[in-house]
Parts: C-alpha cells; structure tokens; sequence
C-alpha cells in the first residue's frame, strides 16, 4: 500500500506543485488506485509515474473547488481513450454529478466504460471485504469530506508446522482451516482452524483530508489513523487568516497527529507563498508539536508499513 | 507579433505535447494576448513562458471536445486568483457558455472581472480600428471553426524630410497630416497629408484551424495568409482513417497552403503516434508539396514578419 501525491500544492498550480489529487495505491491488496481529488492537470502529473488510468479503480472529491475537480473530465476522457474498460465509480458531494455529466456531454466525450458517481452527505461511502471508506463532514465554508479509509484486520497466517505436528498434511483442507473451518482426523480429533491461526494481522487506517478549518470532526477522522493527510495552507503566525479563509495550520495539524495518536503525518496543499528555506520552517513548527511529519511534494511516494 | 504554442498534441497529453491551445501574442499591438482554444494543463505551460493570464484579453475556441476547452476553467480561475480586473471575452460555437457557466457555478468560482461569452454560428465575431476575425465552419462532426485574424492595414509612416522641405515644422500639424489631414502654409498652400504618407502597411493574415477533415471552406480561412496554422493529425498515408475521423493529413495541409498562397505553414494536433523521426517523416511529406513548413512544438515561439 502506498500514497503517491500527484498535486500538493494549493489553489493554483505553480512550477514546483500542481493543485491537488493523490493515489492510494492498492495494486497488491486489489490490482486497483483509488484517487483522491483530481485537480487540473492530474493526468500530466500521472504520465510521470507508473500509474495506469485503466487501474483507477475509484475516485473521492473531497470537495467542490476548481483546484480539486477540474482535472475529472479529462482524466475519465483519457483513461477512455486509453482503452479501459473496468467500470470506475466517483463518490463525491452534492454538485459532483452534474458537473461530470456536464463537461462530458458538452464535449461530446463518451466513456468505454461504465462510470457511478455517488453523491453523499457523509457516512460509509464504501465497504466491501477488504476496506471500508467513511466520508466525515469537515469545515470548508462549503461541504467539504476527509475520507477515512480503513482496511479491515486480515486474518493470520496458518501455522503450517504446528498442522504438520498435528499430522495433518498439507491439502485442500489447509485453505478451509485458513478460512476458519473445522475438520476431523482419522483418530477422530477434531481441529479447529482458527487454534492454528497466528494472530490477525491489523487493518491499516489512511486518513485524507481535503481543505478545511481546524474542527472537533478531525478527530473522528484521524483517530489511530497509520497515516494521516492533512491540509497546512498557512503557517503558525497565520491562524486567524486560517480561520477566515476554512485553511487549516501547520500546528493545527500536527497538534490533531499527536492527540489522535496517528503514526505518521503528511502536511499537503501547501501554499506557493512558501518557496525553499520557507517550506522548511513550516515542517520545523509542525515538528516541535509532532515528530513524525514530513511535508509531501508532487511525485512522492510514501509506503504505508 | 508572435504566436507561441502551448499545446501541440493530439487527443490526450503526452510527455512531449500538451493538448490543444496557442497564444497570439498582440503586445506591441494592443497590449494584449488572445488565446486560441485552451486544452487542460493550458495554464500550467503558461507558466513556463512570459506570458501574463492578465494579459489575455480574448480567448477563440474552435469546437466542444475536451482536448480543446478542459482547461478553460481552470484558467479563467487563475487569472482571477492574480488578480486580472480587466474584461475578458469568449468566443466559441454553441454550447460554449453553457459549459464555461457550469464548470464556475459548480466549483463556486467567482471571477474578479468581467466575462463575456460570445457564441456564433461563424461570420464576423469580432471588429475594431485594428482587426477582423473571422469564423469559418469546418468539418470536424461538429460544429468546429477555423478563424481568420485579419489586421487591417496600417496607414505609412509620415515623411518628415519631404514635409520640412516643403516648409512644414515638426508639430501638431504633423499627427493632423498623417491622420490624412490637410493645412494650409502661410503661403497659402494648401498641403494634402496623404501625399506626405509612404505607402500603407499591410495588415498580417493569421490562419487557425481548429480540428478539420479536408474541405472546401478552408480555401476561404487559409487565402493569402502570412501564416497558417493546421492541425495534421494523420500522416501522408492514413488519409482514409484521417476522413473517417474528421482529421487532416500533412499533404492535404501543404497542399491548402500552396493552393492558398500563404506565407508560412505550421503543422500542429500532431499525435503521439508519432515520436522522433516519425515527426521528421510527416515534416518530409509536407515538405516536398510545400517548402515553408515547420511542424510546431510546444513552447515554440514564431515571430510574424
Ligand atoms: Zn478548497
Ligand atoms: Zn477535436
């Protein structure tokens, strides 16, 4: 599982970031990416990895600004284009279908392959087997959702010598044991698959964060979270220009990280205001509140262990 | 004047060319730039020139596919951003406001300045003192329009040698006579400004075609014009495939320029089919019909003699 930032940067692209969209790369647990805000120019940016349009699998709108949506159209275009024909479904605020169905129609762009766009107001947006995705209101001064994405805990790996000491030998019946099932020796003993189990392995937890103001609904976002995600579109000195404007701060994040108990931090959307020895200075008052933060750029990749 | 391309490809970006938009460059003229389509990730090539979204005082769109108008919100929202308080105005087939109207109310972009955005049916869509452009409807399976950028003529420079010998001091009366003015000398003289003015300086022609099958009407856009510039699509070979999907050939395009007696030819749409020597190749093919060709790349910068 890794986090591929595409765009980190905010309001408007500059040389050094493009607006925002991220990957959560999925390709072991599914063979899928799941894709978080789709600014302007989200497909050039992917063109510089090895990401393919055709695993996109699905795509979360944090919110309805330009910088986090006017990249849509042409990615869904472009991964047409690109042949693929897996079906790909958008979650999103209110507002989002119309204005896909909209650009789509008035370009006359007709998709190979069949695309749902969920509109929601918060809550499980997504579950499945292996994941389920909650959307939490956020404060954006328009509805603005962090997705939190938690994997669900997968259980052990069957402890085949402890099986073998048993006399069972390995067979078909190891993947029903694996599954929990029971099975009968010819002595009669009865073996219960989940005594042979080591013990389950946790479900990780990625909390993304779109734009929003400091607010008690972050906390339900990013408890225990692995890796949390979060906006810093200002710096320390600028709270009240935070506040005004539905931005968060550096130290507003990193204070969220450490009373969450997150185990890593990411700050994003980061303002072009902020060049060089500037961008520094905004990790160093993040890092004084939260060690284990780092402040993503466009193209990193970040394994999530 | 120059022209500066922004976006040379076909279809969908690639790492070399970005989708379809260029820049007329109208500094020394007027002050002023005027877009000519505006594919997604316009604005992010924008900021690898000089070019100021300020400056941007028109913006032409050629047709509704997506290659072409995904990146007109985004800039429309930059160029605010900077804070551009001048009008800008649209130009663009049916379908254009609509599209440009949704995409700002959906995303809660409000613009700092005036917009205002002309749809037409081809015909005369703009005129002042210094230039006509004209929409010429293509052939491209919708409505899709090449415009012709005449500038009018220019009216010679004053002779100031002829005038002072003819006892006319440098002064007010000289803007009188080169505005085509007459004045009397003391001696009574009656002096005729135009016989004071060297010959008029004629206007440049500029020749842009959007997406277009081979067709009659191009005759009428590409006629005398200092430059033309025409999307080549398929090379010399697929002229059947280039039919089918409303595209051009590089022959069918020299062979327009030679017929048209234009000046120069800019080959431009050019798909990512085709990477090094194959760019050559359709250069070769164009070449050999009509020798002044170049085949456009992004970022390319032509200075109109
Ligand atoms: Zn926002
Ligand atoms: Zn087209």
């Amino acid at each position: 599982m890794n986090v591929l930032f595409l765009g980190t940067g905010a309001g408007v692209p500059s040389k050094q970031r493009n607006v925002s969209s991220l990957a959560l790369e999925l390709l072991e647990e599914r063979g899928a990416v799941w894709l978080f805000d789709c600014g302007e120019g989200t497909q050039h940016q992917i063109l510089h990895t090895s990401l393919k349009l055709r695993k996109i699998e699905k795509i979360f709108i944090t919110h309805m600004h330009g910088d986090h949506i006017f990249g849509l159209p042409g990615l869904l275009g472009s991964r047409s284009f690109q042949g693929a024909e897996d079906p790909l479904t958008i979650y999103g605020p209110k507002g989002i279908t119309q204005f896909v169905k909209a650009a789509l129609a008035h370009s006359q762009t007709h998709l190979r392959y069949p695309i749902e766009v969920i509109e929601g107001e918060g809550g499980i947006v997504f579950e499945d087997e292996q994941f389920i995705v909650e959307a939490i209101l956020l404060e954006h001064g328009l509805p603005s959702y962090g997705y939190r994405v938690m994997e669900k805990d997968k259980p052990g790996t069957l402890m085949a010598d402890k099986l073998m000491a048993a006399g069972i030998k390995p067979g078909p019946a190891y993947q029903e044991l694996k599954d929990g099932g029971t099975l009968e020796t010819e002595e009669g003993k009865v073996i219960h698959g989940s005594d042979f189990l080591g013990p389950p392995k946790k479900g990780k937890i990625i909390s993304i964060c779109g734009d929003t103001r400091s607010c008690p609904q972050l906390s339900k976002l990013a408890e225990d979270a692995d890796l949390l995600i979060h906006e810093a579109t200002f710096g320390e000195e600028d709270e009240k220009l935070a506040y005004e404007y539905y931005h968060s701060t550096t130290i507003q994040a990193a204070a969220l990280a450490k009373q969450c108990r997150v185990k890593q931090l990411v700050l994003t959307h980061i303002s072009a205001r902020y060049q060089g020895d500037q961008v520094g200075a905004l990790l160093n008052e993040a890092g004084k509140i939260y060690s284990n933060t780092i402040i993503a750029e466009d193209l990193l990749r970040l394994e999530i262990k």
